[in-house]
């Protein structure tokens, strides 16, 4: 039994500092970093790159929609070939980062309202997975377990990391429950530990409504955007360790 | 005898347009398009790409400074690592458009206010040159004829395309007379043309005290911006032609 | 009888020229001036203020998205008191530019994917009208004839104008039909004049149903971003002004 | 005796935060706000000028160049006629929140790189006094103490505010010792405040080289990017008032 956990990284902009990047590459296996877009900037891809490379993590790009003000959590309207436009834009200058620091690209994972508009719309879905293959078809798209995303990844012949939420409750059709729900977040480690254990042994997770789902964890998503989410992940990864599980990254 | 004939190109922006691309892409034999921080954007960039495909002209990057209300002309303060990111950014991001329309990227030429800055400091120009050949090290590099640009880009290893102006006197240093200058610009294409064909024949120019200037020339920068300058370049095109110089794209 | 005759003005950016300034302001009775987020820059908007108060045309703020890439036509997501803020800065912004000239700001017209969503959701359209009124609640706001838009200005004890499109032909809910309906454009501009005529005189005009639909029309809204568009914008105003109704702005 | 203490508020921009805006508003007596183009937003905008109001302080705009990336610390090419464009722009936009939410703009203070390179540049300096002139000939125009800014805005007829360092050495032609000088940065907040005291009382303080220099001082400098500038500022403010300095802003 293995599992890979990811992390956002890379998201500071000029003078602005986001995130706890140094802590969190050593919990991580698997860093997806912003593309200048909707966060980073050309000297925080070039350093995160770098810091990825000595941390031995495997490297994806992580692009957004062109929002810096709203960090890409704001729905844009854009038709499909420009969707596609923007992930060979953005994972392009990226792997030049990456090809340039003498590292290889393993995977593209979609960012805030990107990924959220693509794990339920098919055209959206199928302009990411388009654009990725055309950049380099071996690179594996990471979506949310189930999705639309995984599936227009499979139909173009992609690899696929299902991505699983170890903090959070899902509802019975296998998306997760609204921030706004009292059970939405799990704020226990050992709890989101079995959480994870459960998905990665059985393939299954149980939902809010206690039924049982079926979902595939190929990737756990891990946060380090303050010192709270940072010292959930590290004492989730101690968990998922101690239960035997390998901590390994895909690819 | 042969000569390129390198022209910008894909320089629109949203719903802003600039340029005669269509006319210019059938004058020039290689092109430079602009990688969207200056100029340029990712849908702009996919559709300038193709059209430089279908045409068969070499394709080149042209990345300029991080300045769209500036349109990359204003100088601007960066470190020198600074500078090599924004190039692998941009020649990165363009790469893939490239690729993943099957094609091949050609070359390099900085824009605006990056490529007269980097005529004269040595530590910019090997900055750019650092990322050029981060990226591929078998791009060409144009630059000013005889500037610090083809310097560092020899001293890189890079193969280099020295750029004339055909349509601008020069002073005897080589460097081109100010725009200001009541004989700054030369408007007979014919002028033009045996100007081009003395630097391609005999690696010399006559500057505008009458002194004989040495320079060598691989490549014309063409402009397109408007009716008179797109007349002007195919006139100069036809005249080179009639001469029997070869109108050929490096590498 | 009498109508105001608006148009947009100044979407020209950095070097990015769009619209004929020029010639439309000289058909116009009051303008609508970009405010720097979807279109616009502060050098535009301080040339754009002076030719207005040149040509002595009412001067209107056109506040829109911040979005120069999509050109404020896509939707964006933002709290109501987010587009309030977005509304004070923008009008701010123009009205010191007026202030600073010597002259008066007279109205506001949203631009493109706000006017359109204004037109039809009364908490964004009442966002609009809080900031016009925290700006100064003497200015007039423009919005289409019948929409949330004017209902939201009246609610709040502005001073509203019913904006009405002379070549577009209306449904008969009162809204506009789709630019993809064959009969939604109307290119005779005698056509146009008359049901600008009608629309003054009566108050009515003939939806694309043939039923006849009530609208108030107190400003007719011109385009000039093409030559076609601005001949049509020319020719209506003679039409009008040769069937007697006084062309005036309001204010 | 008396003295203004001022501090640069609102430069956080989307979901990126930067500094410590609750705990500085309550040492300092006239806040510098962000005006969205190097820093801040309209909501950061819209909250921090109610904060001040709130708290009481004099209410500054703090216009910089228009450059995010760099946060306005980088020098850009800008004619005369575009930086008073610039100032309408950004001080037209603040103070529309401020007379929206019932306030009164105070004063106006350059940010950065125009701050620095207003203070030697006559005709910078001046572009910049006839902005703010065109906006409302009552502000006050915060400046390096004796510098090009102060001296313009004389010329102009407005009201200036002299600005020191208190916790900066100057050099014997009273400009600042660079940061790369060893003791360029004094860390004691009692010597920082006898410092202040003497320059408020005579009107003159110590260089670095023991000459003593004349400087007029009607505002001091403080800064809350982060704990320990936080730190010096509550104790330099606390030094003040034991010695017997009024803290009260101008205007």
């Amino acid at each position: 039994m293995r599992v890979d956990l990811n992390c956002d990284l890379g998201e500071s902009f000029g003078a602005y500092r986001i995130g706890c990047d140094e802590e969190m590459i050593a919990v991580a296996t698997s860093v997806n970093i912003a593309c200048g877009l909707h966060a980073g900037d050309p000297d925080v891809m070039a350093r995160t790159v770098d810091m990825a490379l000595r941390a031995g993590t495997a490297i994806g790009a992580h692009p957004g929609f062109p929002d810096l003000a709203g960090f890409g959590r704001r729905e844009m309207q854009m038709a499909p070939a420009q969707v596609t436009n923007l992930i060979i834009y953005q994972v392009g200058a990226l792997q030049a980062f990456v090809h340039g620091a003498g590292g290889r690209l393993n995977h593209v994972k979609p960012h805030g309202a990107l990924y959220n508009m693509a794990a339920k719309k098919d055209e959206l879905a199928e302009a990411i997975a388009i654009g990725i293959k055309k950049i380099d078809p071996n690179l594996i798209l990471y979506g949310l377990s189930g999705s639309r995303l995984i599936k227009a990844g499979k139909k173009m012949g992609l690899r696929v990391a299902q991505e699983v939420f170890a903090d959070r409750s899902y509802k019975a059709d296998g998306t997760l429950t609204s921030r706004s729900h009292p059970l939405a977040v799990i704020h226990d480690p050992e709890v989101a530990a079995l959480r994870v254990m459960q998905m990665v042994s059985s393939q299954t997770v149980q939902a809010i409504d206690s039924s049982i789902l079926s979902l595939e964890a190929d990737t756990v998503c891990l946060h380090g955007d303050n010192p709270s989410s940072l010292d959930m992940a590290q004492r989730l990864r101690r968990c998922l360790e101690e239960e035997g599980i390998e901590i390994r990254a895909l690819g």
